[in-house]
């Protein structure tokens, strides 16, 4: 019997699951015929924006001779790209990428199988997906680079921007407790690693004012898409609920996968008392000294939220039986399982607006 | 009448023109069915993925206690998105986007029309959209950065990454003389033109090596595609070029619009002799002190290659009677009547290989 096969049995097996845990065939009507799973893909429309932005001036944007030092410049906008199936009846899905990374985390994984971004069109979803500001192909201010070049700003206040190096990520992304060990019976293709180590990027984030202003661009989003499940990863993972904090319109739901950080259990919930949420984790947690305690933190606050009557899954897949997920999940090789249970999740949790 | 259909009247008109300005209508075949120029795109597979890339290790990576300061990251890997029309017919197109800007340049315009990323798939063209190395979803390194912040290297050592101002950028891209007067008859939606600045990034490019890394994963993406269309702008326009001079493996063809530099014409013409070349421009060039010399320069390299038996057409659309384009002739208003243009040009020029 294969791996993934005795997952499947082993989660089937599994007695008194609540609603979402079951398998995604036996919740999930069919997609739109026109938007089958395999076979060619079917888009209603597709195409790219920005959100958000504003203006700065700077008389430090360029050394170089061939450009202009000073002058405005766009920042804190967001680039969104969308897929929309074709009469689309569920909710639009947000993928927002985490630490060191850009939207590439949901397309194509790093060996070659296909990314959520287009599973979720597949299974009916509009899908929109981001790259937060100052990353990829939302741009960062380069000025105060260029005043610590010029000896305008002392070479101790450049910006903090920074790179993962793959050694340390190892262990923050869980393939194994450090680099180069794995864990046991871990999902991640790991024989693919290098072209997952290509999709880092220098990030900007610590360059940035709080709360992050992807936050207030995935409000606009939000309330442009008029009902849209916020999916979140890692260092993103509070957005969805920053986000909410901000302003609730919009937010159909929100699914936040291996928080870095969950809203406080003592805190304001109002906010999340009437969205349907989701936290998510992955294997080999309890075990992580980065990632056991931001679990127990997210279990708390889940206990609390429920407490004060909100809607909110706290689910860690070994507990259901489905075991060697890493921090990528959307990359692990049951990848678009979890997709389903996620979908199925929507559907049962979610209401879809009807056009 | 409107001016765009007195545009087509004008070109009509015009007689004795060399076949790649006849009407595209008159050139090109009906696009495969399945791949209609309106409702549904009918994809028969999409993703991403990178090309090229090499490790380098690092005691500067962060600054930042949560991430480790050594370590190895990848870079000068280059980040492509692909769409594949079903039942494509004609040859893959690579479009190539030029100075402080990323792919994004390619899809939905400023003032959200379609983009040349899905025109060309609906024209029946597998169409590879790039991030040069160092920009948008392709990596630069930092290292360089936190080694002047932690006062390892001299602040005046600092990369010169830099930013374009917009006012700068005025000129540069043609909307008028100078900032913010318009060129009259100009076809940029300079309405949009918020829009368009928030495609502006960080630029690296002065950090990288000579020839810019991304022409050898050019060079490597052709001979994977086996046969595309290389499709430059600007900083990028040279690229092409570069990339034959390095092996000719895989390039059916180069479209070079409006080039920062074209190859010598007293350089080794040898490596553009057997691959059909055009270089494009738009208007407003002869009165621009930084356009103009450079399409002399063009026009002398097309005039050596023709002499040498080489095959290249040097359309100034202004001299066809197609007025009013600026530099980013694939945002202006008649962007779609130049895409027709182009995949006539393919049509007529390059030889698809037949799966």
């Amino acid at each position: 019997m294969t791996r993934r096969l005795l997952a499947v049995v082993t989660l089937l097996a599994t007695s008194a699951l609540p609603a979402f845990v079951l398998p995604a065939a036996a919740q999930t009507a069919a997609a739109p015929a026109s938007t089958g799973l395999t076979g060619p893909l079917v888009l209603e429309k597709q195409g790219s924006f920005f959100v958000g932005g504003r203006n700065v001036t700077s008389d430090t944007l360029s050394t170089l001779p061939a450009y202009a030092a000073s002058g405005t410049i766009t920042v804190e906008q967001m680039y969104v790209r969308y897929q929309v199936p074709v009469a689309a009846q569920r909710p639009p899905v947000t993928l927002i990428h985490g630490c060191c990374l850009t939207g590439k985390t949901w397309e194509t994984t790093p060996d070659g199988r296909m990314g959520w971004d287009e599973y979720f069109v597949r299974r009916g979803h509009p899908t929109y997906v981001i790259d937060q500001v100052s990353r990829g192909r939302s741009s960062a201010d380069p000025s105060l680079v260029n005043s610590v070049k010029l000896g305008k700003t002392p070479a101790d206040k450049t910006p903090p921007i920074f790179a993962a190096g793959q050694e340390a990520a190892w262990a923050i992304f869980r393939f194994g407790t450090e680099y180069p060990k794995v864990h046991d019976g871990m999902r991640f293709p790991v024989a693919a690693k290098d072209e997952f180590y290509k999709q880092m990027v220098v990030d900007w984030i610590a360059t940035m004012p709080t709360p992050n202003p992807t936050v207030k661009a995935l409000s606009e989003l939000s309330k442009t898409l008029d009902g849209t499940v916020l999916i979140s990863h890692s260092q993103s993972g509070i957005y969805p609920f920053q986000t909410a904090a901000l302003d609730t319109t919009g937010i159909a739901g929100i699914v936040s996968i291996e928080p870095g950080t969950c809203p406080a259990a003592t805190g304001d919930l109002k906010p999340y008392m009437n969205i349907p949420i989701m936290v998510l984790w992955g294997d080999y947690v309890e075990t992580s000294s980065r990632w056991a305690p931001r679990l127990k933190a997210c279990r708390e606050f889940a206990e609390a939220l429920t407490k004060a009557g909100g809607r909110i899954d706290h689910v860690v897949l070994p507990d259901l039986g489905i075991k060697g997920n890493s921090h990528m999940l959307m990359q692990d090789d049951n990848s678009l399982e979890i997709a389903d249970r996620l979908v199925a999740w929507i559907e049962k949790n979610v209401k879809a607006k009807k056009n």
